[in-house]
């Protein structure tokens, strides 16, 4: 459901669920890198308290060796945009992240076509990041082995003809200030389309962002957060840019926690998205179960896109931001919190400020998340 | 009152106050920067709440616009070593940081004399950092102009004819594993003895940190505390060395402040330094009602004597601490907080743990601060 005016109709309402007389919606370009992850012996952090040894969900992955990290995140926030009564996704561009780039463009037409948006453009970003050789921080698998690709056909439409940047620096000088763009990779795409167009940073409505962990540790190592890491230089370009920027950290993401009963709760709802959710997250889950003993996805690309849906359920620090890419800390994200004036010149000073997000309702993004992934 | 043999006797415990029968004291050496420090325009973090703008505190400071950091602090957390009845200073080094070496060593003289404990042998450290020239963050003024050293008497001592870690060398020698080492500036005498004694490290009995700020803002700047921004590759030497440590950042002493009330009952208490320290802290904190209307003083210094004294006041957190010495982050503290099994190779893997402080009973620390302050 893509219309091009901005103006919902009562048919556009009534295709995106029921809704109706909601105000215009936002325009949204999803940057995406949607795939099928293994890492060998990783495991996330695990909140305490929330051991359910007891747990099966579907057959043992005895078999899995390597510890899953299924992108049913990046997924379930592609399906609720689409949902959102007061978002039209106008396109998607796609990054290396997950999955190489190549795969996350496959992914995306398949993932537009699977939720009955097939006419909505992708396009393709480059395969490397800005100034280095792509981090190999684990390896990728994706589709091999029945490991969660298995119900995923092969897309009938194709990419565009132009790369992701591209498309991104043309939609935002079509509607200048209206577009909404939610990276929820690497920041590569973003990047480029700031340093090839200088009007770029000011066209963006808002740049929504999924990197970063803010006075807590990373997950790539104890500095660095994989969005982030996977390509430092631009996301430090684009936190320097001075768009109008809201950047949603694992510091939040991971308190926000789908278990087994959320997941059954989607599968069962009549949702269209419901069975194929519960599968996507079935390796992720199971293999946290295998390694961690640990019930739970976190849902980091979904409270991400809740940010933008619903900011309420954050509050947010504003201030400069800068992303070390040298030494042992590159990919770190440091944010100035604003608590001193600072005597003589640092790297902060100067920078526009952008807003990060500090602390997150969970519970208000999981009822959220679950509401527009039960909805059909 | 130093004595060599670690027991304590009854004219020991007289002499410290009247404390009797106490285990064996611990030794300590203190390696501090004591002196007082202005900042032009500088101010710190302002914990909300503690706002006072009422509070005058002796003649107002006009011609301050200068930010006065005097090292009150340092100063304090000395007077404590030498009133608690379980600790035996067995020896200050100096290093620059507050103030250059050479005045640190005169102000720890004149200390150790205004404390009655004019035989504790001082020791001087190098003027520079391990590997860069001294980072001029803010300029030092110290003793002009009336600001906040007209008390201090010329010291009769003289500094020892060693160097500051030659004598950390030679002690710890003597008392294997009974010295403990509370460092309050930059690490560069800690790092020079690790590196020219191969059995420095496992002949410390305990070292003590004050320094970095963990999952918080620095001081020096949005990602750096002024002791490890002073000398970034000595504290990463030293946190990776293996030693048994403790570090007390920023994260924890901000949380502990005195404010008029507790300055006055110091002066008023009729212990022997009460008189002095108001002293010190008045211009300290006529500077911060001037500069920020903040009724308070941060106890940095004292904060870390406290959890070297009593560590319950305190919870820690166990792991790799890394400091970075290159790009915008140069002289950031990063602990690896554990919560992860980490995929492949990271700068923190293989590194022996150390204790960090997480969370301080800060009104405990404030009581104990004041206990000893207090007594004669």
């Amino acid at each position: 459901m893509v219309v091009s005016d901005g103006e919902a109709t009562m048919d556009a309402a009534n295709a995106t669920g029921g809704f109706a007389k909601h105000p215009p919606r936002r325009k949204v370009i999803i940057d995406t890198d949607p795939g099928i992850e293994l890492i060998a012996g990783g495991h996330r952090a695990v909140p305490s308290g929330r051991v359910s040894p007891g747990f099966g969900f579907g057959e043992a992955s005895g078999n899995l060796d390597l510890g899953a990290w299924c992108c049913a995140d990046d997924m379930m926030a592609i399906f609720m945009a689409f949902q959102a009564p007061e978002v039209e996704v106008i396109g998607l561009t796609t990054i290396f992240g997950n999955v190489d780039t190549d795969l996350a463009t496959i992914n995306a037409l398949h993932l537009c076509e699977m939720a009955g948006f097939p006419e909505v453009p992708v396009a393709e970003g480059p395969s490397q990041p800005l100034k280095r050789v792509k981090p190999r921080i684990a390896y990728f698998v994706h589709g091999s082995d029945g490991l969660g690709e298995t119900n995923q056909a092969k897309p009938k439409g194709q990419k565009l003809p132009k790369s992701a940047p591209d498309f991104l620096i043309e939609k935002v000088a079509e509607f200048p200030g209206e577009v909404t763009v939610v990276a929820l990779g690497p920041l590569t795409n973003i990047a480029l389309a700031i340093e090839k167009d200088p009007n770029f940073a000011k066209n963006v409505g808002q740049l929504v962002v999924l990197g970063g962990s803010f006075n807590a540790s990373g997950n790539v190592n104890p500095a660095a957060e994989a969005n982030i890491f996977g390509d430092p230089e631009a996301a430090d370009v684009v936190f320097t840019a001075g768009l109008n920027t809201l950047t949603i950290g694992i510091n939040l993401t991971t308190q926000v926690i789908f278990n087994e009963q959320d997941l059954c709760e989607i599968r069962d709802s009549g949702g269209k998205y419901g069975q194929y959710i519960f599968d996507c997250c079935r390796f992720y889950h199971d293999w946290h179960l295998a390694s961690d003993h640990f019930d739970g996805i976190y849902l980091h690309d979904p409270t991400c896109m809740a940010a933008l849906l619903d900011p309420t359920l954050f509050t947010f620090k504003k201030g400069a931001v800068r992303v070390e890419t040298e030494g042992l800390c590159v990919g770190h994200t440091l944010l100035d919190m604003g608590l001193k004036n600072w005597v003589g010149n640092n790297p902060w000073i100067g920078v526009p400020p952008i807003d990060v997000g500090i602390t997150v309702d969970a519970d208000g993004v999981r009822t959220l998340v679950k509401k527009l992934l039960c909805s059909s």
